[in-house]
């Protein structure tokens, strides 16, 4: 494989919007859905395509948006969608679901981004409230 | 790209363990661990190369190991190593970093899993204490 695998696109952002969004997992994949419904919330990892080019791909420093002091940091420190793969990754409540379509809040997407993973959210294992982070991000 | 996509693999796991493991970021990607040291935790994203073959990314069903009912779920309601795309997820405390390595607790990577992506951990997007989950999780 040489340092690059293949991903598999399982659905697509369908309607895009924080509150409220559309996420529609393709037919052949809809099985894999079966007990969603019973979690409040799930991690979703989609593919930030506008950004699927080598020059995005390439950057590994930014500066991040909400720093105030103009200092770049790299982009394993920050979730910047610009990075070496251009991976998204959600946290959303789950609020419907009807056959292969979530309707999720807090999902970041732009519509059309491809979905590559769903995965339940399982606060023993992912809530951690009391992690710290860096003074610039609370700005 | 006709729904697959390439990732790059941005660094490995250089030694496995749930109390403390070691992940080696490649020297061309280094520069974006920079400011990584001022977070508590991070979740890190790698590949699960062992299921990355066609069998195992087809498995859309399985019985989760906690499950004491035997029913099948789909691999978005668990968190199976068996997916369409074997990528594994774990949020991690971060122990000690040394110029491109990073010791951390909590990686349930097994040794050579390639890395994809590290994002850092932020309460206010990815703490959510009181997510509820199905009672088979909790036996």
């Amino acid at each position: 494989m040489g340092g690059k695998s293949g991903l598999k696109f399982v659905g697509v952002v369908e309607a895009a919007g924080e509150s409220e969004a559309r996420v529609r997992i393709f037919p052949e994949f809809c099985d894999a859905v079966k007990g969603v419904e019973d979690y409040s919330h799930a991690i979703i990892l989609y593919w930030i395509h506008l950004r699927d080019n080598e020059k995005e791909r390439s950057v590994l420093k930014v500066v991040p948006r909400r720093c105030p002091e103009n200092v770049k940091v790299g982009v394993f420190a920050c979730r910047s969608p610009s990075r070496p793969n251009p991976i998204g990754l959600c946290v959303v409540e789950l609020m419907k679901i009807e056959e292969c379509t979530l309707t999720v809040k807090g999902l970041d997407a732009f519509k059309d981004s491809p979905i590559i993973d769903i995965k339940p959210y399982i606060p023993r294992r992912d809530a951690v409230p009391n992690a710290y982070t860096p003074g610039w991000l609370s700005h």
